[in-house]
């Protein structure tokens, strides 16, 4: 199976990463992005070049897609040219963007109604766990389609959680940024109060980092907050937009979020001081800064 | 040491279990509370009933409170009949109350014009920790001071962090708690969404549970959460008002706390609608309540 | 032109008032609803019954769309039977729904792309200003077409404001509706705190109800917050739609929203608690709510 | 009576003008003031200066209070030097400042264990109705004690409103600014989004200052929002502690306040980022500041 021929559409900073897993564990790769430069790697290394979605669709067995929002998909789907509309009846689509659970539903339904299959399979970890082909991933579909595709997905993947029926993957992805978005900006609260109130923040963080009202994915972040050098792992506009289509989510399901739409709105101020492009943690940098 | 005569103010759910681990590990107990039958099974193990905080001075080397805030401190120690009037020059107070820093420091400078001595020692854990003499206690001011009592504190804590001057540990402990119920609110939000979104709970608490994104303090509250029964570890009210308390300070010190401030209103309002004497876990009931 | 053949597609609580009164001024309707008895009153009064939006379509000059949210447009516009696909070319679309500026944007390629004129032209003002023609309608689009149905615009509305093109009649609409969300919400928390704090009710309400600080909108919800009858002018379940909606576009712009992102959640707790279906100003009742 | 020997504490942006309504209208001033420069000009005009509190008690036979905070009031009245221990007996003093009704309360308790009378007084308007005897006033307390100083209350103001007992006039006011707060951090929400969608500007302030969704105080800040001159005159740092002073008398009556509690932050954040000192209407220019 890992010499299948694999279409990947999305060759961004994480797309290209779990494509070069694909491609190393033995996949044929067809591939197309936006601008053809990210693919470069992949070609040398043996894969093919599509010009569009359609013509990855063309020549593949099994497609990925791994792009920045619904609309990113849709339009690959089911724009001009889209992959949906050549496909081979049967061909299994495992959709790894970020989206909302509804978006993988609406994608599961157009893929049916073409005689197609679908997961939802978005991935938690940022790059380099995606360069190591560490990243979880959380899978909405059939098992049986599961199944069909897990070697692929363990090139990818440490983790691989079948979490329910279709959606259900994003569903879980989508609780999981909102409790990363929400947990860093009330961790980057509380340090800068305890700075505020006089606690040597060295001694605060040794403290925080151990205890067990912090969640140990901090820890990751220690380095970014003692050097105020926030280089991106996850932009902080990635994770204010996850906390919008949680709130899309939540709308549609009526449900309230006070902190998390806090959160949303938190991080909409940072980014527009500046902090669009860091990673997400530089929340803290914004909520420490102090003009005269 | 451990024979001294240790007065001992304020004997709520908390503060009773301390004094009695002070008693089983040999202190002679000088005890003072509003109401005198929560005193009884301490006077039966030997512990002298007083009649004023006053009268507990009078008798005591070194003198504990753990009261319910900052007001119930002042009131015990400056009001008619306050302990501060009648401790024998040189004495060490140590207040285990949760208050706010600046309250601390102007407790440390009514102390020290009266030629006394003080420690701010808040507490973390709540009545089986207490019980079990395995708090974390959280230490400000002198270090002389804090080996004068360390005995005695080990007595109640299996955990002594000696934080910094004067209010340090009271900053700490404030701190603690703003990530406790910051975080406990934003676990509750994601769970209601994720149930919301279609994912079965039993399966949303297992990966939550052991995800590098939760605190792993939240596993403790599974069994509430799961059966619905929100007997009081920590009461929702003593949480909101811990949340005002780091607002206080926030305000001290020029400090903005977005989500802090949103999860202080979202307990109010939950404790309005009935659940203020209800573990502060209960957030998760509030959120997931729907009236026809 | 107040004879022209009119098509009305949407009656519900305003759209059946609003086609009500262009029947009155002369126009000759052809309507559709989803359920028919809402259609009653005007297929009495002449009006002609179609079974599908695209039946409206064949026979008018004209269309009116008044909807309940994006879906339901893009449903009646571009779904089976959609009626896009049966206007004839040079036919005005004019959308009346409470919808997002670049949804309306997007209705209006849609429109241009088949040949067809688009205004959006949303409305404000409750059920009795619909009835007495007296709503104020914010137009977008271009002024020629305005002009063209400036008359059938006057039937149902007392002020017509042209706010620039496509979409900007639905942006003002959402900025209004933003403020009122918004401004309601704060004003319930003035009463509630300032009623808490031992000010006479009747005398609070009659100082804040003529005060420079409060919108004169607020006068009009005097008799519901008095008497603790909210029976629907605008149901709260629509308000948090339209606070959403406004959150989507602010996403679309990069603009932050705290106060509103704060309404919009509030307004969901108090939906969940039984508040949806009544007027929206009983957010006061569920601040000032408190159970034993 | 208008010539009464009446005493002055607090001669900051709005007391000295206040000071200056009563010399004018015949009183005879005795001043005090943290520094001595802000009482020249009242001085030139026959005012007598006194070194403490104290001293100004000893030739009052009413004192006011015009202070910025209740730490600053408390100091004023029963720090060292307090005019509290100096007024004879029967003395009204009346507290124009600022606080919270407990503090007014407490205050009022103060002085009548002392044989004194008291009234709270603060006012609503900025510098220039204060310079020209224009504010409103809130007074709480006794309506003999009211009729007794209204003369001079009508020097100052022109709107003399006699709301309760002890603490309702600090509770109106606290409710007025708690309004002013939030509707206009709501109304610069309103214009950042409407302009980010295309609206003209001022296209949409025509519009919405006469709108009856907004508060008809809003017009006077159209000046400021369209020159970005935010000279103050409410400076933010004060509405900010305004805000804070309502949260602290929403916790003690168990008042959730989520509009005014997100306001709270979004003012503490914007002054962070150096709008401190500006009007607080520059939380327009907060939100709709966007770094590159």
């Amino acid at each position: 199976m890992t010499s299948m021929r694999v279409g990947f559409v999305g060759l961004g900073a994480m797309g290209a990463r779990m494509a070069a897993r694909l491609q190393k564990s033995g996949s044929r790769l067809t591939v197309f992005n936006r601008t053809r430069d990210k693919a470069e790697p992949l070609i040398r290394e043996g894969a093919t070049w599509a010009d569009t979605p359609a013509a990855v669709a063309e020549q593949a067995e099994i497609l990925f897609t791994m792009l920045a929002h619904p609309a990113a998909v849709k339009e690959a789907a089911l724009g001009q040219d889209g992959f949906l509309y050549w496909l081979r009846p049967q061909t299994l689509w495992v959709d790894c963007s970020t989206v909302n659970p509804s978006f993988s539903r609406e994608m599961a339904a157009e893929a049916h109604a073409r005689k197609l299959r679908f997961l939802d399979a978005p991935v938690a970890g940022s790059r380099e766990p995606a360069a190591r082909g560490e990243l979880t991933i959380f899978v909405g579909g059939d098992a049986a389609d599961l199944e069909a595709c897990r070697p692929l997905l363990q090139a990818m993947g440490s983790k691989i959680l079948h979490v329910g029926g279709h959606g259900m993957g994003t569903a879980l992805k989508m609780v999981n940024n909102l409790l990363l978005a929400s947990s860093m900006a009330a961790f980057a609260e509380g340090l800068v109060l305890g700075e505020a109130l006089g606690i040597e923040p060295k001694r605060l963080l040794d403290f925080l980092l151990v205890s067990p009202l912090v969640a140990p994915y901090m820890a990751g972040k220690r380095n970014k907050i003692e050097s105020g050098n926030y280089a991106p792992e996850f932009p902080m506009k990635w994770m204010q937009k996850d906390l919008h289509l949680a709130g899309v989510s939540a709308q549609e399901t009526a449900v309230a979020l006070p902190l998390a739409g806090a959160a949303k709105e938190l991080y909409e101020l940072a980014a527009r001081q500046g902090h669009a492009q860091e990673d997400f943690s530089a929340i803290y940098a914004f909520l420490n800064a102090r003009q005269p």
